[in-house]
């Protein structure tokens, strides 16, 4: 990354992405009564769970929060603010306010993971799977450790599929001759706009239909 | 593998054997009303979770499902053809059809398992716990992400005791002086057979007894 | 490891410790009525799975298991016993004798753990964490599989937390230049020194406050 403007925005946008999926994983665990401890974890696996588990897949290493270890202090300071500050009648209000920054993280967490994976060789289609991985994987393990069927495979609201579609556009981008940025932006923009679609019009999936057609 | 007949039947009954385990996934999943990111998730951890498992842990790369990529859209499709053709009426009747090809994928995902454990120079009881863990493996963790106590761990039907019978077949019958290929069908061949046997005469497992013996 | 009367302490203890965790996963999954497949894998989590996550995480092997293979073998035993002799009165006992071998493992793996990840050079909050993945993931693990909520997330009691003093011990002494085995030994005294603490007085985290303070 080159110092700049550019950069700078790229950084902010960044932070925000993170801090709004350790925020998600936050509020979840306050909901559930979680202790400090469970607080730490949840916010952990929504934030970084994602990437982790796409570098454990990957066999790559150090992981983000090995390298900015700083971040792990940041979580902690979290998890004590919430303690201190969060109460209950907060927390419907902080939810509706987080769509918008947790869609940016979609879309970036997703154009990052694929990319990622294109540079180590991947085929597309595992590219792709692997930008799903990180956008979405670290709020399922969240989901999976709070012991509920992970939302992204039963809500029937588009968030994965988004993400999906988001690392196809880069994958396209790339092989019609855009610049790496320029399909980066490209595929996190188109995620995060259709998870804004999504979110704005209520948008569902087709249900499996268990009955008889005739 | 040499191409010939016995590597297109070879050929031919993993491919029956991933479509079972993909197929028991897609069926829970339709089951516990899942979306389509759900099917796909629910397919993908049932056939390919047991044997990427089983990777992560021998540190082995690529994975089945890298390179083979074409398997992920044989997922996809089977996912959408479930969310168009399949009905309630089908799954009971899908589900004791299916028994027979999981059967089979049991006893070839238990062999296969335990015999890549050995080629990386793992102790026998460590290579026949990673094929019981490629055999298990992916119906556990898909059981796991859907919120439910995984079946093989407490119906006390034997499953992945067969799977781990089968994996001493064949470390007995490497360390007897048979072929790599021999070791493998007997393996195979006995796992599926135990668990054929289990199946048809409805034989449980003892179960554990809480009370007093006097 | 020097032969002599010290390092056989060290053995003993680490005996002592890897059982309490073994036993602990046995009765966790006596209670939950799970066939031996179950026992076996809830006591091998329980006593595995800590170090087995933190090891695929910073990419190490062999595990542990692999490399002192008996220790699966006495695993099988412990289940074999445990369906033939544990009865449904002996759990609370057991239960409330194993909360000392159990601190002691607390003890012993978080200072394993994090002086282990800072032999491979992580700062020094990823190898703290990476102590309390090694003394309190494996219970989670198996909570997880057991499809309950992990107690170490929600119980309000000092665990996790004093695996993660016991870190910071551990990294101070060698900073102020403690020898390696005098920072081990000191960061596995205080971690169970804490817990033994707040096994004896009942000590709880501040719960979060829902409600309105003024």
């Amino acid at each position: 990354m080159t110092p700049g403007p550019l950069a700078h925005t790229h950084f902010a946008i960044e932070v925000l992405a993170i801090l709004a999926f350790a925020l998600a994983g936050l509020i979840e665990g306050a909901r559930r009564q979680l202790d400090v401890v469970g607080l730490f974890a949840s916010a952990g696996l929504t934030a970084f769970g994602g990437g982790t588990l796409r570098d454990v897949l990957l066999d790559r290493r150090p992981f983000f929060w090995v390298e900015h270890a700083t971040w792990l202090w940041v979580l902690l300071l979290l998890c004590a603010a919430t303690g201190l500050f969060l109460r209950e009648r907060h927390l419907s209000l902080t939810e509706r306010a987080m769509q918008w920054p947790d869609a940016v993280g979609l879309g970036l967490f997703a154009a990052g993971g694929t990319q990622l994976a294109l540079d180590l060789a991947m085929p597309p289609i595992v590219a792709v799977l692997m930008g799903v991985v990180t956008a979405v994987g670290g709020g399922m393990l969240r989901d999976i450790v709070l012991n509920e069927v992970p939302r992204a495979l039963h809500d029937h609201r588009p968030y994965a599929l988004c993400a999906f579609v988001g690392g196809w556009v880069l994958v396209a981008a790339q092989y019609l001759g855009a610049t790496p940025e320029m399909a980066l932006v490209l595929a996190a923009v188109s995620t995060f706009a259709l998870r804004a679609a999504a979110v704005l019009t209520g948008w569902e999936l087709p249900r499996w239909n268990p009955g008889d057609k005739a």
